[in-house]
């Protein structure tokens, strides 16, 4: 594990000649050494995504005034960008309802240092998960929702995740829609798990669709929340097989196994600032 | 690879109390011996699944005499049921278009008796294909279709086939759709390879649907043809992993190598009696 | 899940004609109605293996009396047999020594039902997993180990485990090796997750090892500790991709959830009692 | 599939600020477009990798005199380079012995366009396989080998390679050792595909101790040939479930399907130059 500070600069824009070396050259010139560097070209739309990592010690220019000194480079190529540094622990809030193994799952990796974030606080519909944000020191807050209070309660998370500042939703298995408002105010910032192969078996009850159908793998996705149910940008995918054997319940017992890995792929992917979304679709750097 | 000649029954049947006993006392008290026996039991419908698999070395009953004798078993616990013999190489028929990898892999596994079947004709609806049939030394027949023609050019299909007395159809890429009359003609003896793990991406162009999805996984199925488009009992499916990184071309690649695995492995389960169809699933046994 | 009781007869012995015929003939006049059955037949060294279960309900001999029914048709056959029962919770003892995912795992996975067992104890060579027992309830027991000191202190834990009537022991990465003696008292009761693809990579550190290699793909093995490390009969094995890009921190934390899920399926065959030893293999019956 | 012409340069160095820099600005200043550039830093030792590919189209240096212009950078950095062109089609030599199940994978894909390359021969120590060769159309060489006559068989065959101009060759299931000498002539050129899950069961019959070992997973490797047998840099491995049921012509013909994957795979990588080699490992970029 490095321990060095670095920046991370995000970008798509339209492909053009000449975008790495004047990236590259803004690095170099301002005694940067650079770290990791990915990127992709759209072919289709000419567009290109890159993410680039360099160290911020002996860089030349304070962290504070990066953003302006980057900014002629993003104007003069039409870049979307964002900037990042290694050292921001991102805050993130997670949201569940009974089931808790994905909540155990993140909790763990977050506590070894898997997965890089804070997390600092666990927001449920329930009382019954609390015993375990006890175990693990994290604030526990519940917002019981009907379709009558729905919204007010929405209200009530927001303004809690506005105080305590947070980057990163996480739905561990929430049993509830959030509305579109609430969506609005986290683009590609909501993650959720949904358990079957998207875009197969959308909706509730998706091992049971799944069992229905006679599939013989069964599958979990990962994807970032937007106000189109179960249709946001998919960030990761994993399956296991499942056969006439299984039952209901086994099929239920092995997708959570899968439900895990892939909602802590993704999350890790997220955190380190590795997801670009475009066209609905991400691309996740190595 | 064992050479003696074997007997198999499957059956479905209501759940009930000495089944298993009644068929090993049929095999047993008549000198035979199991080389295989696998069950299942639905307990959601109570209904009873078997394969069994013996020696017909040195067993008291002849061949053609066997469906009479094991008639009274089969009526008391109400059994729908099959008898097959090992000696006996299925008849099939393949149909394919202008794709030749899935023809090749079957054609290539059944020279190597991997897949035990007699490959007695390639149908197609182009005449591309034709010199990989000399190759082989299979007869190529060619029925061009037109939605004008279609019905008329599926009754001569329907007399070849008969007349070459044919157990099996694959359809091997084959782009075309049979019409409900076709199918009914063959129920559960054709099988389809569907590039896209099924139910997502029905119909056309399942790589285009799963590049726009932006899928990470993306799949083949093998099933049983039925009057509904992609809907019929599926047999096999597998995947592959999928990034940002692969164009169209990479992905219609990568699946091609997914689609010859799992049609092989559909088609050899079928053709060794291994599959059984109940309330449009299979039950697959290994 | 049902809840009815049932009866396990799991059995090794020559292959000959009428040994389904028999047992199933016994558990028939008897009333007895079969759940499962599976069957092997090694057709290199000619035995045949069966795990039979059938329910209880109306069972016309009483449990206790069903090894003494039974003997004359196993000795009839020279059966190894083993009779279980399914409301048998069997007991288990987890050894684990500073690395808690696979406890956690396990643990959380019992508590849920997944995996039926009583967590009975857990054994480790270092105080520090002591809180996570705590939080579970379950007696937490430390026995620190030198060369020295190793059999007196492997003398004490038998003590221990026979007074607690284990049936199980989950080496939960315990990362002492178990003398010899030690083993002897568990045959085949002992189940050991190795951090590699064994055979390769046997031994210390196999993941360093992996990296050396340069390996695409590493791997879990869980397997029957016998007196030869890492070389007892193989359960379950699984596997995940790694590239250049992994460090070994990586490689780690990919093969921990790759650990976890090999091991609780290889516990939870091994406590369905679907697990047959022979030739230093298993037969793992689905 | 992209029509233009590109240039291609891989690199290997120590690690040094700047290089992302000049490299990007020799292509910027002299007109060039980036179409990839993949790179990797290995922490440990220090050393950098990249692949970088750009558009020729407009480039202002002409391709026989990109070495020249590039050298002082590669002198400045200490690199180890290659230059290549997209539009040169690497000439391939196939080696096989009796079994044709890669040669025909290879062929087909060559056929297709999916593996990139000129298949300029096909050579073997048995007569078997030339009639594929003569499907194909590809000239069949055939050199008989024995202990006494290997060596000058392999002057033979290295003269027909040299004659021929073959970049790359390829031990399609080739059964017979290269000798050291050989080797020497086609450093990290030469690709084998060996049926096992490497470093488990090297040597010969690697299925046959994977039955012995009774794993649960087998699997193939692709890997290029140094003088140490079995023992080359990874280029590409894949794996296959099996269990007790399967038998050894089971695990051989599942096998034969995952060498298919693992070769072709390895194959294309090579032939794209996505292929570095450092440390005995491989940097295989996607």
């Amino acid at each position: 594990m490095r321990s060095k500070e670095s920046a991370i600069i995000l970008i798509s824009c339209p492909d053009k000649k000449g975008i790495v070396f004047k990236i590259s050259h803004f690095i170099y010139a301002n005694n940067g050494n650079i770290l990791r560097s990915d990127q992709h070209a759209d072919e289709e739309s000419g567009t290109f995504f890159m993410r680039i990592e360099w160290d911020l010690d002996g860089f030349a220019i304070e962290k504070n005034k990066i953003i302006k000194a980057f900014e002629p480079i993003a104007a003069e190529y039409c870049m979307n960008w964002q900037l990042h540094f290694s050292a921001k622990q991102q805050r993130t809030a997670l949201f569940v309802s009974k089931m808790d193994h994905c909540l155990y799952d993140i909790l763990l990796k977050a506590k070894e240092g898997e997965i890089a974030t804070d997390v600092v606080c666990i927001i449920s519909n329930h009382e019954s998960l609390g015993t375990i944000a006890q175990y693990f020191g994290i604030p526990f807050f519940v917002f019981p929702k009907t379709k009558q209070n729905k919204l007010q309660q929405e209200q009530k998370e927001l303004a809690l995740l506005k105080d305590l500042d947070i980057d990163c939703i996480v739905l561990a298995r929430y049993m509830q829609i959030l509305s579109a408002n609430f969506v609005l105010h986290y683009p590609y910032q909501i993650i959720n798990i949904h358990h079957s192969f998207l875009p197969a078996f959308k909706g509730a009850k998706p091992y049971h669709q799944a069992y229905q159908h006679g599939v013989k793998i069964i599958g979990a996705t990962s994807h970032y929340v937007t106000e189109l149910l179960d249709q946001g940008p998919i960030i990761e995918q994993d399956v296991i097989r499942v056969s006439h054997k299984d039952s209901i319940d086994d099929i239920i017992r092995k997708g959570k196994d899968i439900e895990k890995l892939v909602l802590s792929r993704a999350l890790k992917k997220h955190l380190e600032h590795k997801v670009l979304v475009y066209a609905n679709k991400t691309i996740v750097f190595e």
